[in-house]
């Protein structure tokens, strides 16, 4: 079973990372619906670390624009979601749920190093998920990494153990608004058969 | 546009992490259509940081598989090809052609600690468009993070700034073999619409 052409062209071969969007705003539901396809995205013994926050009111983007670097701002602002996604560094402490054939929790509690690392990986790899769910959906995606972490982590995640990792644009874009692609590595220089 | 159901059922909903492999190879061609999809997704820059290592022979297989968690060891040894999702600390230097409009290697030569979290959090994103694209084209896939990464390195990487990040099995998948799906959190326990 796979995909068809077109379903690859949504996903990779046509999609783009959008900056100016088109005034058409994103649903409860269609938040709901992205979460529930991005949420089955594997993670390294089902730890689940990612935290969303989908920032869409006037006054909760006016909490995290002065945090977005310069250039990253008026995007941000008229973009109708911005997804933060962040993870959890506690997230260990949902182990006996998510994975209950053994005791997880007991790889990671008191390993801060394995945690930190653990958290990062796994919750990057869900904002991956995030932004190629939002594709299959019909949806635009704009992830940005230029913003201050520190700030964006004190104005919404303060007193816990959850920390921002980047965000995503979300909505529906202006494609002719858009820049000629930049070109990839070829085969030859990202990978290799042994 | 978006994606119809069966799409999102092959992606997400009905994809399963495949521990128990048929004997049926991975071609050569195969492998360069998984690159000429995942390549296309995005990273901060277009810094591309992913390296990729498609340990396919049996001769590669016994250079990895000392380096795998013993659990990991014989889905490792079985699987058709094992991916080695690595990235590359040097990557800035092919900045210069990846994002021509701007000076973007000047943004990181230097500067170790964003160089670090950006070629960590761009080759899991990487990393994760990978398994998608397996998907994508029909091939399943098995992520895991457990082996020690100092041993792949050493064993294949040596003399570079490429390091090992996570591995990927890829094939088809024996289905008869998977445990139930464990559970994911609800959206509100992961997610808020501000």
């Amino acid at each position: 079973m796979q995909l068809d052409d077109r379903s690859l062209n949504i996903l990779f071969r046509e999609a783009r990372t959008h900056t100016v969007w088109q005034d058409r705003p994103v649903s409860d539901d269609s938040l709901h619906r992205l979460y529930d396809l991005m949420k089955w995205g594997p993670t390294s013994a089902n730890c689940c670390p990612a935290r969303l926050v989908f920032v869409r009111s006037k006054e909760a983007k006016q909490r995290l624009l002065p945090a977005m670097d310069p250039g990253n701002q008026e995007k941000t602002r008229t973009a109708p979601v911005t997804a933060i996604v962040a993870h959890d560094y506690e997230f260990y402490e949902k182990l006996p749920r998510l994975y209950p054939h053994a005791d997880a929790r007991s790889w990671f509690a008191g390993n801060q190093p394995v945690i930190d690392t653990t958290a990062f990986r796994n919750g990057t790899l869900q904002g991956a998920y995030l932004i190629l769910a939002a594709r299959a959906l019909g949806l635009d995606a704009g992830p940005m990494s230029g913003f201050n972490n520190d700030m964006v982590d004190k104005e919404f995640f303060a007193g816990t153990k959850v920390r921002s990792n980047f965000v995503v644009n979300l909505g529906y874009g202006d494609a002719s608004k858009l820049h000629p692609r930049s070109p990839r590595l070829a085969f030859d220089e990202a990978a290799r058969i042994l």
